[in-house]
């Protein structure tokens, strides 16, 4: 039974996401499609990016992963279809998919050139509709990636923020916010392994120590912890850090020994 | 394998669509069951009808299209299913469904009256679960549409706000505003084509062009694109037309030949 | 064909509930994972039991109904599964069941603590994919429930707030706000109909009517209705009753025969 996950920034307020399930439902009636999330910020890349990374693992081998976070839809931009060991990701070649396509073992790179695999009126301003998720359908029923279109040696790649890091300090940043305003930053549990000595975040003054579980601190105080993609957080026990503690997207966040 | 697609006004915060689901699976396990939007504003029959028209021509033949827009639950409005010759429309006899119906050739329309297809015990506010959702079940499953009431000669129909138009001037009116905050218009991209000239749009002050892609203007202005849906529509480059330029639903609209 | 439902207060907006139905499909391609709400306010184990409570018995027998509001993940508190004579429910033991399980004929009572039907690598702040998924997904495909581990004796269960009643005078409590701001109290139809005369709700130094529709009174004014999961309810025809009349959850309601 093939799969395909959606990651967008269409919304569910409209009938972008439902249009799109019909038109691979015309194609591939037996495909089960699942919505990872479509409330990524409006052309916010960098955030669908993490989105799929932080989940495509999770599905089954044959996976087709389609993201749709395209500012530049109708333009100039390309837009590819790549096949790793694993999976395959189909979306515009903007970085979306780079974050994921990192953990991945690359086998082919596809640019999506061939419309008949598309729909037979191509709109300027929703390719979702009428390029991505006919080709996804069709990736999902068999169709050989190289039909697509040719072949790419390489696609767009979204840098990864490295933390700057010496053996007792890392100076990294905030990443994403989540629902319930955790602030996961770029501070990975194998770099918090690395160091040498008990680590503490400093933040805004402040000092907060890391620990297994929110409920390490009295609810209303903030903590860090490991969360579940593999990063370090920084949580409030019951209640939200980016409000308590004013926490924003690309915001640094120290870590040091003490 | 059976499809219904669902347009609501219900939200998803609430156990309200899940629950409609639960008793399509009851009666028709196999039947896949597509979100169209359940955002549409409460008692917004326009915007549900606007959604669904949109949309459901991208479905398999013989979809059932289920749609509750329906503020007179529970009053005598009366509740209906519309055979065409591709799709099947269930829904309150309101207008949500007929922009959708406007576009499809009419094969049969029956009240849904017998209440042996209705769950044993109806509500007097939520007949999605109680009486639209076991209705559009049965029809996934073969149910012949003639069994659920008397036939009837005609529904009930939305008004569709007309422009008004010149060989060089047309005066519209916006018809929806989306997640993007683009200002869905009227005016169809036949219109449009029909004038003698090239057009621009008037509004507030401002002459905006028409082009092909958001992308045609520098980062931050405003610019008339045709849209996924075929009219015309007010946008900004990688920003909120609705925001930037104060726009709102029935908003006046011109376009003129320079 | 087996049946999943969520009940969550992970949003949509993150990728938290898509990964967990990846989890599912890896381990349960054929089950059907049904979105029942994942915008219960974060932590609010009483609005989690009360939308499962209003839904879990139009789902077909045997469907796996799982509810993560999880405020303590991560802590000693137990993860439980329950098997009833028509379902099965999984969730966090705070609670967020008990609601559902009061209305149910309980069979098994059994500790999650098996770890060979987790996920292999367990984090600690989310169950929801690392342990919950994974054996809902298992029950779904038959495994015995005995098998999850330790059969207990009893769940946590959540106080139901039951209100003081006499033979022409209730004093009751909203228990739950929807999205179209219609409050639902904990008097049911049962106990309405048990009281000697004609009842009318007295709430802020009104007296509104208690009617079988919305429509029963001028559009913008209140009205009592039974809603459709038997409770009384306060609307407004046409638009919200908690923003019309400032209501809240746990206010005090009063209903009074004439």
């Amino acid at each position: 039974m093939a799969c395909i996950t959606l990651t967008t920034d269409f919304g569910t307020g409209d009938w972008f996401v439902g249009t799109m399930k019909g038109v691979v439902l015309n194609l591939a009636p037996r495909t089960t499609v699942v919505d990872l999330t479509h409330d990524v910020a409006p052309g916010d890349i960098r955030a669908g990016a993490f989105a799929l990374a932080a989940s495509h693992a999770f599905f089954p081998r044959g996976t087709i992963h389609l993201a749709v976070v395209d500012p530049g839809v109708g333009s100039r931009r390309q837009a590819i279809a790549v096949r790793t060991s694993n999976y395959f990701f189909v979306g515009p070649d903007n970085g979306v998919l780079s974050w994921s396509l990192a953990k991945e073992k690359i086998k082919a790179i596809h640019a999506l050139e061939n419309q008949n695999f598309f729909l037979p009126q191509v709109s300027s301003t929703f390719h979702g509709r009428d390029v991505f998720a006919p080709v996804a359908a069709r990736l999902s029923r068999g169709l050989p990636i190289h039909k697509l279109g040719p072949r790419l040696t390489d696609f767009v790649r979204l840098e990864w923020p490295q933390p700057r890091r010496s053996r007792r300090h890392i100076e990294g940043e905030i990443l994403y916010i989540d629902r319930f305003g955790n602030a996961i930053t770029n501070v990975s549990s194998d770099i918090l392994n690395g160091l040498d000595g008990e680590p503490a975040i400093l933040l805004k003054g402040r000092r907060l120590r890391i620990s297994a579980f929110y409920q390490a601190v009295p609810p209303g105080r903030p903590v860090g912890v490991i969360g579940s993609s593999g990063f370090l957080e920084i949580a409030v026990n019951g209640g939200s850090a980016a409000k308590v503690l004013g926490l924003r997207v690309r915001m640094a966040v120290e870590v040091r020994c003490a």
